[in-house]
């Protein structure tokens, strides 16, 4: 190989010379203990009501950790005390990675490399006690839709496919509900492609699927030439560690898709996402928080690392000369909570295991707070977007009558 | 006074005591030149698409700021440069303030201090040559509502009372539109309490009015004991600088508030607010970026400043004694672009004016770049409120078969 086959180490040179791993460190280690807690107080919710405190993990998955360079983060949310409920304590995975082999060598042995690179961060997790494990999207494959070339759809799996058989013995072993993201194959449906979710229970079985409701038409994300938008609608998962929903990816810039999850009961929403740096990395952060206020739920935010390199130049709609790689995944999964707080973000540059314990306490706790659900007026949106979608739709416009005045 | 009347003293002590005045310039104070870049392109976009940059202002504005001990500054969003459009740059103001004299006072007398208070800083705004000034919610009184007592009712005013007429001079004077949010009482329907904005044409014209949709019921906010949910829509208005819409206040909490402005075709959202850093700090400028990103459009969001204490102590239902003050607003005010940038923000215990020049070229360039729009399944959403809203309405969950299922 002339360059390195992810980027890796463009971009963690590019990381050294600022000096950082993620923005929580950057703050951490060059601001004093006062000022540390400010910042974390006004960006973060960090000592604002519930603070999020990290938690002990078990010394095998720490080793794990550094044996396979992993960066590994746990922390805690936590909830008041109610007189008639139980705690409901969940403790959620989240798993991202760059790949494992260069996008040249046989598509068998790339996706193959993917499982072996995965173990022992599912195992870290499952020996940690996680209950519900979130893996990236696509997370079984490069994320090769920028090329428009139609032979990546060779990883397309169906649902019960080696995927999910790949993960169910995990599941099983270690009494987990994951959530695998994939590249699916309906075979009963024409054999079309789809971006879909697929939720295995904790007794390995196949719980059900969601698919991808908002397909990017922006940058290199050339998806729409694969895929069409979800016709699974907003399904939440009853699993037996919480109700959960899953909004993948570019799903997670439209606040209707967020609130549909809501509206059926979700207390966490996972975002398996890949996007890069120079498209999205303001909005990352911005977007979950947001989505998690709104709508009185935890949302779980994984985003791939590293910069893939493929073998045949593309260009990108931007008039620049084609280029092999669609720019560095930058990684910073996090955990948004229902009070505005949020965890620290993962690593921008390295493969992480961030584990979060919540109590799903907190969302009614928050809606009975705020009162989001009970002030919405949502009879006054039903008939705003039900008139919107009409060709003969008028704006609600008041124009200064004097706006076309002469000049007397 | 025994006290100081709007714990500015307290609060600014706190303040200097971390040695900070405002996010912004803490991290810049306290970071190396290269860690603020990378920490500004993270948080705010800068340095990330279309940077902001510092504006000269006329001198007279900056001896006006210095006089009267208010912060002031300056941004500009830039737009690329289009074939077949010029550019549309619109220089807006954002007035935040704390109140003028003690809540004790004559009711007359304070809200005509505030009026005194006001006038150099719109002067520096109509010097600075602002197209469209926003004051701040209910700019002409204390923010008495967490008391319940109804006789603060006596400030309300009608849309064409003595603060529109104070405000109409300076918007003949400097051809500025003008945005006012009062406490409005409705003559003609019975007298009732309204919280409203009035937008006022640069030749002095009522162009019209919008009134709050969402009123909160949290924390000490209990506007809902004075006033219901408006019943004017989300109009949006046509002045001679551009099409504007108004979200006040707790309204920015409801992403289908936010959206139906921008269906109506806003390209700038006004924000004038009124909180409280121990509730939503965390919060502010998350909602504020998330509508703007979501919408294709700018938010404008304005913050009171200070620590209002009032004659009778009040409970906050929290089973705490009883207190006389409703806790510090923050100011903060600051403006967030479609692009996911945003402008630092005002201080967070001073007055202040934020002037920001903005060509709202950027919105629709943002949405042919991101097509949230043409992706947001608008009719799929409208059904699923027209069911929601039903009593009979089902939430969409799929349950793990085997989540009752006896150990084997």
């Amino acid at each position: 190989m002339e360059k390195p086959h992810n980027g890796e180490a463009k971009e963690e040179a590019k990381g050294s010379i600022c000096g950082y791993d993620s923005l929580h460190r950057l703050l951490k280690d060059n601001l004093n203990p006062h000022h540390f807690q400010e910042v974390s107080r006004l960006l973060t919710g960090l000592n604002c009501g519930k603070a999020v405190e990290t938690i002990a993990l078990p010394e095998s998955a720490a080793a794990l950790s550094v044996e396979h360079g992993f960066d590994l983060q746990a922390f805690s949310f936590s909830a008041d005390k109610e007189l008639l409920r139980q705690p409901r304590v969940v403790r959620v995975g989240l798993i991202q990675n760059s790949i494992a082999l260069p996008t040249t060598v046989h598509f068998g042995d790339q996706k193959q490399a993917i499982f072996e690179k995965l173990k022992p961060i599912i195992e870290a997790a499952g020996s940690s006690g996680v209950n519900i494990l979130c893996l990236q999207e696509a997370w079984m494959m490069p994320f090769a839709f920028c090329t428009r070339e139609k032979r990546w759809c060779e990883f397309a799996e169906p649902v019960d496919g080696e995927s999910t058989k790949f993960l169910r013995s995990f599941a099983l072993k270690y009494n987990m509900v994951i959530i695998s993201s994939i590249l699916e194959r309906d075979i009963n449906h024409g054999e079309v492609i789809w971006n879909t979710s697929v939720v295995i229970g904790n007794h390995g079985n196949i719980i059900g699927k969601h698919r991808k409701n908002h397909i990017p038409r922006v940058g290199d994300f050339n998806e729409s030439t694969y895929y069409m938008e979800g016709n699974t609608g907003h399904p939440v998962f009853e699993t037996a560690f919480g109700k959960i929903g899953i909004n993948i990816c570019y799903g997670r810039h439209h606040p209707l898709n967020w609130l549909a999850f809501g509206l059926n009961g979700a207390e966490i929403v996972f975002n398996p996402s890949a996007t890069v740096g120079e498209l999205s990395e303001p909005m990352w952060p911005i977007e979950a928080r947001n989505a998690a206020i709104a709508n009185s739920y935890f949302v779980a935010s994984i985003n791939r690392v590293g910069t893939e390199t493929f073998p045949n130049p593309f260009t990108s709609g931007d008039g620049k000369p084609a280029h092999a790689d669609f720019g560095h995944f930058y990684g910073s999964s996090h955990v948004s909570a229902p009070d505005a707080s949020c965890t620290p973000s993962l690593s921008r540059y390295r493969d992480g295991l961030l584990i979060t314990d919540m109590d799903l306490n907190l969302c009614r706790q928050l809606k009975d707070k705020w009162g989001f659900r009970m002030t919405s007026r949502y009879e006054l949106y039903a008939d705003t977007l039900a008139r919107y979608v009409k060709p003969e739709f008028e704006q609600q416009v008041i124009s200064d009558p004097l706006l076309h005045r002469k000049p007397s």
